[in-house]
Formats: C-alpha cells, structure tokens, sequence
C-alpha cells in the first residue's frame, strides 16, 4: 500500500490511512505500507536547501529531504501501534534499499528484505520511508520527485507481493480526463503499457518509472483512492500484464499533454546526416525531442521536418536550430508553441484495423487540422492547435464509443 | 564546536554558524562540528507524535524526532561548501554514534570514527547530526533533551580533540545570574565539578551529562557566544580538570534553583528503617529526591524529616507520603512549593575553612530563615522561601566578593 503526501497532510488524514492499513489487516494480509512526506514538506526542505546555496552538493540535499519520509513513517507507526496493530517504520539505509550514487534520481538496485518478510510473517506491518535508498558509499539517496511509487513497486516487486496499491486523490484511471468529457469512464482494467502511454502523456495518476518497473517485473498495480470510508475496500484500476486481461477493448482511453511545442524547418536539403545535423545539437544541449515527422519531398531535393519538444525548452531549442542555420541550410524556421498532443491508446490496437483511420476521420469531420502523427503499437498521436483539445478529446472519445460500459467478458 | 537550536534556527543564522567554522578552518584546526534541530523544530516533531499517540513507542519517537538534526547537518554542510570548504554532514548512524536500546534517553556506548579521523586529516569538516544515535538493534536512538552537548563532548573524548567549545547565547558561565547581580562576573575559568553543581542547580548553559563526560575524559569544554563577530574568537569560560587551574578561589560562584518544593514530616518515631520507610515509596513512584535533612531529636523517641522534590512533582510526593501514614506514623505533614535552592559553589572550599560560616553569617544579617541545609565538598545549599531569593543570591555574592576581577596568578 502507497500513500502519497495529500494523503498523509496531517495527523487526521494519517489516522484514516491507519483505517486503511487496518482493513487490509484484518482481511488477513501481510501488509508494507510506503509513505511520501507531509504534503508541503518536501518544497520546504528543498527550498531551505536553495536558500542555503543555489549549487548545493545533492548528497546533502538528499540527506535533508529524505527527513520528510522519516517523520511520516514514524508517525504512521506510532498510529498504527495505538490501534492494536503490531507495526514498525524503516528507513531507506535501515532495509537497506540499495541504489546506485545518482544522488537526487537514484535508481534502486536491490532491496534487502529478508528481515522485512520475516516480521511480515510474524504479522507485523512495515511502514517504509518512500523515496529514499542508500548508496554504495553508505550515503541516503532519493529517487526523484514521484519516487515514493517506484520505492512501492520495487518493494512490491523484491517481496513478491501479490498486489501493489497506490492510494492516490482519484479513484482510478479514467477513460479520459473528466474535467473535459463528462462521460469519462473509471476503467476496471488496463495493461502496464496502456499505464506507461498514459503516465508519459500527463496523465498524473502515476509515476512514470513505478509503471515501468511494475512491467519489467509483472507486479499488477491497483491506483484507488484514499479518501473513502477506509472499512470498505475502494474500487479502483487494477493494471496488470496484458496476458491477464479478459477480452481487449481497442482502443481504452484517450490522454493529452498541453506541455508540447512544434518546431518546423521548412526546405532542408533531403541529403543523409541531415537528421543528425538537427537532432545531434539538441541532444548535447540535453533537449528532449518527442513527436519528429519527416515529410518526403517529391523531388527528392528539399523536405520538411517537423518535431515537438517541451515546452520550458522551446526557446532554446529555436536558438539551438538558428545557431545550426549554416550546417542544416534550412529555408524557414517555423515555432508554434500553442499547440498539445492528443493520443489514442489501447494494447487492442495491435489486432483491429483501422484504428487510427477512425481517429482521422473523426477528426476531419469536426474540422480539426492535424499538424503531425506519430504512431506506436499502441497508440496513435495528433498534434494539434490547442484551442481544439477539448473538442479532439471528446471527438475521440465518443468515436471509439469509451463512454459506453462494455460488455461483461 | 556545537551549535544549539538557537544558533542554527534560520539560514542566516546558519551561514554565521559557518563564518565561526571558517575562522577555526582558516586557523589551520581540524573541525568537526554538532548540530541542533533548528530551534522549534524538535517541538514541532514531538508535538506530532504525542498527537499521533499519547502513548508513543519510544523507537518510532527516536525516528521522527532524530529527523531535525538531519536537516540543520545537511544545510550546514551546504552552507560550507558554497564558502569553499570542504564539508560533509554525519548522520548518527553512518558514523555510527553506537548507544544502548534506551530509545529517548540513550546513552553513548562507542563511536566508530576510524573513517571521520581520516576526512579531518584531509582538510574535510565534518558536520555531525546532535542528539542521535543507533542502536544494537539498528534502530535510531535519541541521547535525550540537551543531547547535543553529550554527542559534541562524546565526539571531542573519541577522536582525542584539543578543545569541545560550545557555542549558545550567553558568553561564557557567570559568578551568578547577571540579571539578579548587576556585578555578576564571566569566569574565565572553573574546573568540571564546579559547572557540573552549577549545571545540576539550574544555570542552564550546560546540559548535565554531557558535563559529567567532559570530566570522565577529562575534555577541555569552552562555553562561548555564537552572536558576536565571527571573524574574531569570541572569549568564554574554558571549563577543565581541575589541577590545570593555576589559583583556586575558594568561592568561584553563586546558583539557584527555584523548582524545588519541599516536604516535612515532623514526630516521626526515630526507628531503625524510617528512611527508607519514606524514601522507599518515593523511589518506587520514581520521584527524585534531592536535598533530605533530619533533625536528631532531643529524647531519641522522635524526630523531623524535611526533603526537597522537583516541582512538578509536588502534589505526586505528598500523595505518597500521606498514602504511608499508617507506615510511617508521622505527626504532621507540611509541604511548601514557594522555595529556592541557593548554592555556594567552589573547589577550593575543600581547603578553605569557614566557607559555610560566611553564608549563615551573611544571611542571618539579612533576616533570611534558612529552611533546610545541605553541604558537599565543593558546595553548600541553603533552601529558603522564594520572596528571598534575589536578597540571598546578591548578599552571597558580595559576601565572598565575587564582584572583584581577581589578581592575575
């Protein structure tokens, strides 16, 4: 069980997490809970680390921010012991959940928990500091900012639990988001890939490394949320591998990301490197390029490429392509950075055709204008003006009939 | 060098922590320096854990509170860092500060500092978390309020250093309390006992055990101020082994202590085993008691007993005691809260005759009732109401001249 810092605010919601732990208890599981910091506590631990130097060494900037953790699992233990619940906190060095020397985005290698299974046995419930490890210099790491999900999964994964639950502020996976298509909805059931393209592509339920650990080592993940009656085991997504899964929809859900910017360089000599000559200077200057579409040219002489990058780093991702003006010899240099990226996603797609002629279609007949595609296995994306989000999410949505509940397999 | 919670209570307060830690680097000594939590936020900790349960396990307490200490090491090794020195914080357990299980009030068994000898020889400081340690069972202990004076003096005893200054908001240790004697004078000097009678009565510049330590291992202690300039080694009260004193004032200072309450038992039969008939309940309902004076009687059939208690445990002794009548068969039980422990301190009473004289004598001529006395080698008590107490801490004063800077030895 995770629970993530809204969720452990103050000392009231803590005790309803408790409620949460004890309901599991009873039912007869053996039970490791992993805990964020108070919301709030992590900003001010890294804002006091900014205020102490701008530059600060990471090893001691993890050092303080790890405390956050600290304080919760003790807190949670401490409650869970005055409910008659024999329970104990561990921290990151105390496992030892061991990572490699990445301070402030350390990646786990290995989690010590011979110990940890013997008292789960004993029926003792292990509270454990979230986003923390120790290194191989015996120095405290953290994972990143949403790690406290990963150091779940990978606990998940090293005990051989028989679930993950991520106790979160929404219930489940939706459809899509139902602040925009009111007739979203919560899907039972998703694979790890779907997860994986939704996470990446903002939805925020889950962190994007858990989802990609809960893959590689086939640990289903159950995203349900905290703030119900904790007597009663809450609904929520259950994401497993694909084999598991019953009948395949194919299509599942439809994400967005508004956090994207186009660039295009139009009338670039359609000679070989020339790929290597746009994308080889983003990459030293440590831009992500996401969507990249090359037209062919008809005459075989001149093309356009056209690629996405996030936002915060358009600008420099212009000044990138400008100062490469001689090498790249494009004729213009076309930015828009109002623009988001629409995705289709379904593992079923592999198996139906015509999947994303519906979504053009669809598209074109509410008069959207599709400025690139990309494609994957298991999804297809569109970028578009971002004027047109709400209605390209909606469009799709009802075109692939998600607001309809299936049919029971 | 140790810095309490006062000292490191704000960043800017922690960046002119480290301007006292350059001077000393820049001086060419090895430091290693102890933290407090920021000031407020220990309370802060403990408060959440009494909300979480009044009855909290003591481990998981030690896990939460411990985290303050955490926060104020990193940043100040930050801090140190962007001023160009090297710099590492010390969490008690990566030393390891070794204590035993006696989670809340641990006491220091051996410290591992092989590796933190070795960083000091190259030029690092080291920035010790204060107050924690780690327990045989791995689980972190905390040493007790005022608990990083103990982890600074430890640390000075184990790696051998030259000096243990502690720095605080007062300057040095006083002949008395400067706001009650406006010619109360900085001692210069004074020898372990002597701070250890002055620390256990109330003059709060010193935690008590770490004193005891100091004088175990014979650890040169500089009580001195963190407010001043840090550019500059601001003067103090070097508190050493007695025989480096050079001349002994038979009287070096005046304390006082006003949380004592005092109980009287008068007609109790004069029997083999009264004592222990009283002090018996007291023990076992773990009441300390301090100063006891019994009266012999004139005709040996009976006799008065009077005994001091903390404050706060007043109303708990008389319940004890009046719950033994029939045990004890006592005539009559008195009890006063409105008193004071004053005390004349100094090593040099030992071979100076009269000391005790002086202090009836002086406070006889100011009407001053003494309810009870007390004497040990380098002390003398007095208890007396508390109206009195600022006449008595003043007449004592002057009565041994302790306003007089004394000839240079």
């Amino acid at each position: 069980m995770k629970f993530g810092g809204t969720s452990v605010a103050d000392l009231t919601r803590i005790r309803h997490v408790a409620e949460h732990v004890a309901r599991e208890v009873r039912e007869g599981n053996e039970v490791a809970v992993v805990v964020s910091a108070m919301a709030g506590e992590t900003n001010r631990l890294v804002a006091l680390c900014r205020e102490a130097a701008p530059l600060h060494d990471a090893r001691e900037y993890d050092a303080v921010v790890s405390s956050g953790e600290n304080v919760t699992s003790g807190l949670l233990a401490i409650v869970l012991q005055s409910m008659g619940i024999e329970a104990r906190s561990w921290q990151g060095w105390q496992l030892a959940m061991r990572t490699n020397a990445a301070h402030g985005a350390a990646r786990i290698d290995a989690i010590d928990c011979a110990t940890l299974t013997e008292r789960l046995a004993q029926g003792q419930v292990a509270v454990v500091a979230g986003f923390q490890g120790l290194s191989p210099q015996n120095r405290i790491t953290t994972l990143g900012r949403g790690g406290s999900d990963t150091t779940a999964v990978a606990l998940a994964a090293a005990l051989g639990a028989d679930r993950c639950d991520i106790y979160t502020d929404v219930d489940g996976v939706y459809t899509t988001d139902p602040r925009i298509v009111k007739t979203a909805r919560r899907l039972p059931r998703i694979s790890h890939e779907e997860m994986l393209e939704m996470a990446s592509l903002g939805a925020k339920v889950l962190h994007v490394r858990s989802v990609e650990l809960a893959m590689l080592y086939d640990v289903p993940l159950m995203v349900r949320s905290t703030f119900t009656d904790p007597a009663k085991a809450p609904p929520g997504t259950l994401i497993t591998g694909e084999d598991i899964q019953m009948e395949q929809e194919a299509v599942t859900s439809i994400a967005y990301a508004r956090d994207e910017a186009q660039v295009t360089l139009r009338d670039v000599p359609d000679a070989p490197g020339v790929a290597y000559r746009v994308f080889g200077p983003l990459s030293a200057a440590h831009i992500n390029v996401d969507m990249i579409v090359q037209n062919i040219s008809d005459d075989g002489t001149a093309t356009d490429i056209t690629f996405t990058v996030p936002e915060a780093d358009y600008d420099r991702a212009m000044a990138v392509i400008e100062s490469q003006r001689e090498e790249i010899r494009f004729g213009k240099l076309i930015g828009e950075k109002d623009v988001v990226k629409v995705s289709v996603i379904g593992v079923g797609m592999r198996s139906h055709a015509g999947v994303a002629a519906t979504a053009f279609k669809a598209l074109g007949e509410r008069g959207i204008n599709i400025r690139a595609i990309t494609t994957s296995e298991i999804k297809i994306s569109v970028l578009i003006d971002s004027a047109t989000t709400e209605l390209a999410v909606r469009t799709l949505h009802s075109a692939y009939k998600l607001d309809r509940v299936p049919a029971e397999g």
